[in-house]
C-alpha cells in the first residue's frame, strides 16, 4: 500500500501504519476515557478539522472530545467558509483554487497543534482518487500529526467499530465477521468498506466479503492488505455472493453500500448493475440465519433501505454505540499523537 | 396542546409544560446570572445547536453563554454542512434524506448533554406543521434534555421578554399588553406570535391581540391555551382589528408579523389581504396613544416596515434588552435543565 | 483620511488611529504571547467574527488565539447561516436585509466583549466602497471594541508583517521596501496593498510603489497618508512602473495583485490592461537583482501566478512566518483593546 511507502509514524492516515498492539493501547485509553470523559491532556492544545465534505458525528465528537480535554478544534470548510485548495505540485495555479495544500497545511501547522481532513473521493477517477493524495499532501506539507476523518479509508471509524465489538464480544481472534455489501440508491465511497476489511483482518478475524458480484470487489491496495493481515493471524479472507453462505454461523454483521470500481465516474451504467440488488438489504430474516450475530453499521443510514427498521431497533444492533466510540477512540487517538509514548 | 399530551420534564419545548413558579425560579437564575456571568454550573457539558434554519442571536448567545458556565456548544447546520435528515417514522428513505432522526437524536445524546433545535416550518401544510413534529421527533429519541430555539413557539424569546418587562414594570399581572400584527412584505412564521400570547397570558397580564382581519388569527391550540391561562389568573384574552382601541391604554405594545393560516403555503394569495395592512406598522403616532407603553420586538426587524426608525430609537424601545436577556435565560434554562432541583 | 475624523481610540479599524509607539507595544505583547502563547487576559471573554466574506487564517488564528487566551471567538457568517444587514440609515427596508446593523452591533454588543469584521469592497462603485461604510457603521453602533478583519484595509496583516520584517531585520527605518503589484486572473481589493503602504511608511522604510501602468495607483486616501508618514520620517513614497528600478536594492519585497481602480466595477475592461503584465509575477530572475531581499505575501497565492514555486519555497520567502504572526499578533491587539493601559 501507498501509505507503507510515505508512512509516517505521527499521523493517523491508516490504521495500516500502526501495529495491532499500538491501536489497542489506544483502545485501551478510550475505554478509560469512556469511563472518566475529562482531563487535561490537550490543554491548550488546538486542532484544525477540515471538512471537504459534510459531517455530523465527526464534527461533533471531535468538537466535544477535544473541548472534553481541555482542547479547541477549529472547523473549517474550504470552498465554502474558506478558499478552494489546489493539490497537484509544480502546477500554473490558473483554475479555481486560491491556495495550495502546502501553503495551507505549513501554515495550519502553526496554528494548530494536529489537523484532521476530511476529503471523499471525487468519483471520476479511481486510478487517482486511490492515492489518497489529498491528505497524503497534506501530511506531506504539514509539521504536525495528520489525522484522516475519511478519505478513501475511515480509520476513526474502525477503531469505534472494533471498540464496541470488543465491548460485546472480549476478544475478536477467530470469530466469523461478515462485510456485507448493502442497498442504496447511489454509488457511496468504499472508504468504510476497505477500512471494515482492513480492522478486522487485522485483530484476527475470520473476515467473509460478501458482495452481489465481483464488479463490487474492492480496490486490491485493499483486498490484498487484508489478505495480509488476516495471514498474521492464520485466518483467511472469504469473498462471496452467496447471501446464506455468508450469513451462515456469522457473529458479527457489517454492512456498507458502496459502488462498483470497475464502473466509477458512470453512475448510470452503475446502475443497470446496482438496481439488481435492493435484495442485498440487511433486515430480520438474514440476521435469523447468523449465530446471533450483532450487527453494525458506520451511519448515517438510510432505514428500509440499507438495513431494515427491525435490524436497526433491535438489540443486536451496535451502531449507536459505535457512533459513540468515536467520541472516545478519537480523545485517545488526539492524546497519542500529542503525548507519543 | 399537544405538548402537554406528551409532556417530558426536563425538556424546555414550550412554556405550557412548565408552571408560572418554575418559569420565574429560572427567571431569577438568569437575573443572578446578569449580574454575574460567569459560572461552573455546565463544567464539561456539552450542548448540540442543531440549526436547520439561520440565527444570529441564538447562535451566539447558546455559544457564548455555555462558554460563560464552562461549557461548550456545538453548531450543526443538517442540509448544510450536515446530512439531511428524516422525521417519518417507518418510511423507505429512497429520498434526500440519509440519516433519520432517530440515529440523530441517540447518537447525539451520546456525545452532547442537551440538544437544542431551531426548525421552523415548511410553510405548506399547517395541518402538519401544527404538530411541531420536528422537535417532538427529537424529543422522543434524545436520551437528554431538548431545548426548543424556535419552531412554531419560541419559548427561549418568552423568557427573554418576559425578563425584560419584569425589569422595567416589576410585576406584570393585570397590565394592559398588546400584540400586534405589523406589517413585513412576507408571510412569516407564527411562532413569536403563538409565544407572546402565551407567556404574557401565563404571566397573568390583561393581553389583547390585534390583527387586520380574521384571516390573521393565531392557530387554536395556542388561542386556547392562552385563554386557559388568562382565566386562571381571572384575566380575558381580547381579540381586535381596531387599531385605537388596542393602543388605548396599553402598557406593553410587542409587534410581530405573520401569515394568514387560511391561506399557509399559498404566498399569493396572502399577499391579497397582506398588501392592505402595511398601515399597521408601529410608529410614533400610535405609540402616543398607549399610556407610555414599553415597545418591543424579537428581532431581526425591517426598520421602517415592522417598525419606524421613531419607535426602534426612543427610549420605550426595550428590543435590545430583550434580545440581551436571550443570553442570560438561556443560561438559567440550560443550568435548570442539567441540574433540576 | 476618513478614519481620523471618526477616529475611536479602542477600535481597531486602521493603523492610522494609532501611533507608532502603540503599534510597536502591541507588537511587543505579540514577541512575549509568541514565547509563551497561553494566558489569561480574556478570560471569559468573547469576540463575535462576522465574515461577510471566505476565511482560512483569519478565522482559526482569531478562533485558536482567543483560546489560548482564555475567551472564545464566535464565527457568524450572516448571509449564509445568520440574516443579511442592511447598512444605510433611514431606508425603508423591503429589499433583501431582514436586519439593520444598528441592532446587529447593539445585541453583539451585550453578548461579546469585542467585534471583529470582515467585509470586502463590494466591487461595483469605488467611491461608495472607498468609504469603508461597513466597518464604519458597526463601529457608530457597537459598544465594543471592533477590529478590522479586512475591508478596505488588512491591519491585523500588516501587523503580522511588521512582526515578521522586524524578525529577521530588526529596526527596519530606511529599509528599501518594494510593493510590487503582480499578476492574478481577476481584479482583486486593493487592501493588502493599501496596507502594505501604510504600515512601511508609519515604521520609516524607504518604501517604493512597482505598478505597471498609472491605472494601477491605489487610491489617493492611501497614496496621501502613506506620502505623510513618510515625510514625518524624512522618507519618500517612491512610484515606479520600472521593475529593475524598484527591485535593485530592495530589502524586502512584497507583492499583491490587485484591479485598476479606474475600471472598478468593469472586469472585462480592466481585463485589457491586466492581461498585459503577466511578467510583473515575481519569480527568481527578479529577486535576483535585489540586495538579498526577503519576500513575503499575505495568502492566499496561486503559485506560479503571483509568485513563482521558486520564490515561494526560498528561504528567502517568509510568507509562512507571516502568516504564523497573524496569531500573536492579534491576541496582543484584543488583550490591548480589553485592557487599555
Amino acid at each position: 500500500m501507498t501509505s507503507q511507502i510515505e508512512k509516517k509514524s505521527r499521523d493517523f492516515i491508516t490504521t495500516q501504519d500502526w501495529s495491532q498492539a499500538d491501536l489497542q493501547s489506544m483502545l485501551d485509553t478510550a475505554a478509560k476515557l469512556k469511563e472518566s470523559p475529562y482531563g487535561e491532556d490537550l490543554k491548550g492544545k488546538s486542532v484544525a478539522l477540515l471538512f471537504l465534505n459534510s459531517s455530523m458525528r465527526t464534527r461533533t465528537s471531535f468538537q466535544v472530545g477535544a473541548h472534553q480535554l481541555g482542547g479547541f478544534a477549529v472547523v473549517l470548510q474550504p470552498g465554502s467558509d474558506a478558499w478552494p485548495i489546489e493539490f497537484e505540485t509544480g502546477k500554473i495555479m490558473d483554475g479555481d483554487s486560491e491556495e495550495h495544500i502546502s501553503e495551507v497545511a505549513k501554515v495550519l501547522s502553526r496554528y494548530c497543534d494536529m489537523i484532521a481532513i476530511r476529503a471523499f473521493p471525487k468519483f471520476k477517477d479511481w486510478n487517482k482518487d486511490r492515492t489518497d493524495y489529498v491528505i497524503r499532501s497534506v501530511a506531506k506539507h504539514a509539521d504536525v500529526p495528520v489525522i484522516n476523518m475519511e478519505t478513501i479509508t475511515h480509520p476513526c471509524q474502525e477503531m469505534a467499530h472494533v471498540m464496541a465489538l470488543q465491548e460485546k464480544m472480549g476478544d475478536l481472534a477467530g470469530r466469523k465477521y461478515v462485510l456485507t455489501w448493502t442497498w442504496h440508491p447511489k454509488p457511496l465511497n468504499t472508504a468504510v468498506a476497505n477500512s471494515s476489511l482492513l480492522i478486522a483482518t487485522k485483530f484476527g478475524m475470520d473476515v467473509t466479503l460478501l458482495i452481489p458480484e465481483e464488479a463490487y470487489l474492492l480496490d486490491p491496495q485493499y483486498m490484498d492488505a487484508a489478505a495480509e493481515n488476516a495471514a498474521a493471524h492464520n485466518q483467511k479472507l472469504t469473498v462471496t455472493t452467496d447471501i446464506d453462505e455468508a450469513y451462515s454461523d456469522a457473529e458479527v454483521v457489517y454492512c456498507k453500500s458502496w459502488g462498483a470500481l470497475p464502473y466509477y465516474g458512470d453512475p448510470t451504467a452503475e446502475w443497470e448493475l446496482r438496481q439488481n440488488y435492493r435484495h442485498f438489504m440487511v433486515d430480520g430474516p438474514k440476521m435469523a440465519k447468523t449465530k446471533n450475530a450483532l450487527f453494525s453499521h458506520c451511519l448515517p443510514l438510510r432505514r428500509n433501505i440499507k438495513a431494515s427498521d427491525e435490524v436497526m431497533d433491535a438489540d443486536y444492533c451496535i451502531a449507536i454505540d459505535e457512533a459513540e466510540n468515536r467520541l472516545h477512540v478519537q480523545k485517545a487517538i488526539m492524546s497519542h499523537l500529542i503525548h507519543p509514548e
